[in-house]
């Protein structure tokens, strides 16, 4: 095979057989082909579309080019979720301990990643002495005794996903639809899961910024896991504003607890009950949806999620003291307030922008290098539809330095009014089956 | 400016400013833009097009991106001829002594190149003793003496254009008008032309197969050229079989001689004829087209065309003695006749066949580094139209080898037949000022 024909049958929109993708990516992950044909090939992509096989093979392929963890050891329905990524989106921290909690096994790899907080990893270490540099067979025994592990991704997983991304993240062609869905779903396949649940965001802070591109990119995705014979479904939801109140890491732990207290905040809780149940359905633990949302608000009003989440850090070498008092994670020398210089009702927050402010506060990293300091971020006070005059507070910003004036500034600028009511976009725009 | 940016704008169809082209072209020529995003881009350019002035910037980028020549010194208006290519293709070596012969300075510069035959270089190194490795002085003084000179090659004109183009042939971005259109136009400005006449070849031996593609690239060559302030105009024709009746090296400059000496086969004729008659007018040396052909037509009657041809070859070192006696070029040890197995009208000839049994007798180079036999060819006794009968001779090969198998299947293979009469396309498909 040569990769220039292969470029060019993408071009003229010919659909490109299994073996050819499989021989791309192989070569490609080796250094048999050059960046500069994979980047014409991107861009081709980008311009012609993939067919459902056509990226079900990419998938495949990707995901069969690193490492590959096997959890044939762990017994039960492996169900994951993935979110495209929003700012505030703690779901993951709520949704494992509740389905340990009804026997559904989580085994879960995970990154630090780069952003305006840290990823779940992160997150998680919040609490002195969480350790996830476990051995794969450590983390097996984790999970079945305790139906829930966390482990950090081996470096060499979906090799070939990492360097096509670093790729189009030069040359102009993130933003391909099959190229996306291909890329999140090899991770998803090689780090083992039977069955996916994807929380696709939409609205100002989130990539794909209209319903309809998140629409297009969860049937790619669901396309694909059914392609690779695994159950897959998506929820499309709200993005135009952070989820829930509290943007950092330890303030998003704190937020997860509360939530699995059943007292989290309604979008917060909302969501993650439905991503919950979703994933119980998918693990045939529930005839329907119905009867698993039943399951899942069961586990959080009776203390099960609670008590699961208590037993998961302490498994991993974690202080769990602050999961029976989520207030001890509110431990920042400085909690500094923004007030409002407007009146009227908030119609907008820009996502993005609180991210931007959280991330000059220390909470996040920009390159791999950086420190996250894990008690600082934002705390909104006000929401989309919340009535507001001037000198409201809208956020109480927890920070670790005394001179928050970016922070300040961008959060204040985040806001948007109108002077009539305003009622907030649905939490839930779709599902796709 | 970053490129990344640059891509992304081309290809969500911004027109990008002179000063993103001329960036790009200047940072890839020294490194600074890898090849991965060059590929992008060209990708991009493959799927978008190019504004007018967008290829007349890329043009001007890559014209001015190594060596120039500076003609400077030449009197008169320094008019070029580009053909896209075909076989059987001898004008250049007819149009030059024409157009000297009417005072109009030709200043050749020419490569070796790849392909059925070689170069215009190679065609009169077929010429024994005929030197191209002169210097610039000598080069501009015999120009200004003889009205014609030709020169190799400075290995350093357009860097950026080899660059591409090496990348483009790897990455299925060939074939991009824009593309071909600033290659093609900025070798032809960097060797310092101040009008050019193209010669834009259509039909089964053509890269610009169908008329209408040959139309696009020809116009937009022209546009370029007038946005760069050179007098420039194509003329569209058929390379449906090969043009004349000899291909070879020294094979082509005994027919090319013919035809200077008036007893060239009608489609060589008519063709040089009306190149060189648009020539003509570019250089201002006649008013009309009409006027123009009949100055050619004078300077083949009346033996001036041959005397310079003849004067060429001499100031550059060669024996010219052939140019009296072109028989004498025809000095191939062996003589192989390929016949005709069926009854018929020739209805089509696959010069791209003609062309690579030329190259398995020796008259091409696979690669740079390949001999070329100058005395090897085909010679073509049947062309489209005409009546066959089986044994009749369609074609002589010239061999220095015995075994010419191969050639000869290659030949018969090309040659199509139908039981009615054929009628020729025309040679002049169109003319685009």
């Amino acid at each position: 095979m040569r990769m220039v024909d292969i470029i060019t049958d993408k071009r003229d929109g010919k659909e490109l057989p299994q073996e050819a993708i499989e021989w791309f990516i192989n070569e490609y992950t080796k250094g048999g082909v050059p960046d500069y044909q994979a980047a014409a090939f991107a861009m081709a992509v980008y311009f012609k579309g993939m067919t459902q096989s056509e990226a079900a093979a990419l998938t495949f392929a990707m995901a069969a080019s690193g490492d590959q963890l096997d959890l044939s050891e762990v017994e039960g329905v492996k169900v994951d979720k993935h979110s495209t990524g929003g700012v505030g989106d703690k779901t993951t921290l709520i949704l494992g301990p509740i389905v340990a909690a009804l026997g559904i096994p989580v085994a879960k790899m995970s990154g630090r990643g780069l952003g305006h907080t840290g990823g779940t990893i992160d997150k998680l270490e919040a609490f002195t002495g969480f350790q996830t540099e476990i051995s794969q067979d450590e983390f097996i025994k984790l999970v079945n005794q305790n139906k829930i592990a966390l482990a950090g991704q081996s470096g060499n997983l979906t090799p070939a996903d990492k360097k096509l991304y670093s790729l189009r993240d030069v040359t102009g062609t993130v933003n391909s639809i099959p190229l996306i869905a291909s890329s999140v779903m090899s991770k998803k396949i090689a780090a083992g899961a039977d069955a996916i649940v994807l929380d696709v965001k939409t609205g100002s802070g989130a990539f794909m910024e209209s319903v309809e591109e998140a629409r297009e990119l969860a049937g790619a995705m669901v396309d694909i896991g059914k392609s690779l014979d695994r159950k897959t479904m998506a929820v499309i939801s709200d993005m135009n504003q952070p989820l829930g109140r509290f943007v950092g890491n330890a303030l998003e732990v704190k937020e997860a607890i509360d939530t699995l207290n059943g007292k989290g905040p309604k979008d917060l809780h909302d969501l993650s009950v439905t991503l919950a149940a979703h994933m119980v359905v998918l693990a045939d633990k529930a005839a329907n949806l119905e009867e698993a949302v039943k399951l899942v608000e069961q586990v959080i009003n009776n203390g099960e999620a609670l008590k699961k989440m208590k037993q998961f850090i302490e498994a991993q070498g974690g202080d769990a003291s602050s999961v029976d008092d989520s207030s001890l994670l509110l431990n920042a020398s400085h909690l500094i307030e923004v007030t409002s210089e407007k009146d009227g009702f908030v119609s907008g927050m820009k996502a993005s922008e609180i991210g931007r402010a959280a991330m000059t506060l220390g909470a996040g990293r920009a390159t791999k290098d950086d420190e996250i300091d894990y008690a600082v971020g934002i705390e909104l006070q006000k929401k989309i539809g919340d009535r507001v005059q001037a000198g409201d507070v809208l956020a109480v910003l927890h920070a670790n330095q005394t001179d928050v004036s970016e922070a300040s500034a961008i959060v204040r600028e985040a806001y948007e009014y109108s002077d009539s009511e305003v009622v907030p976009e649905p939490l839930i725009h779709d599902t796709i089956v």
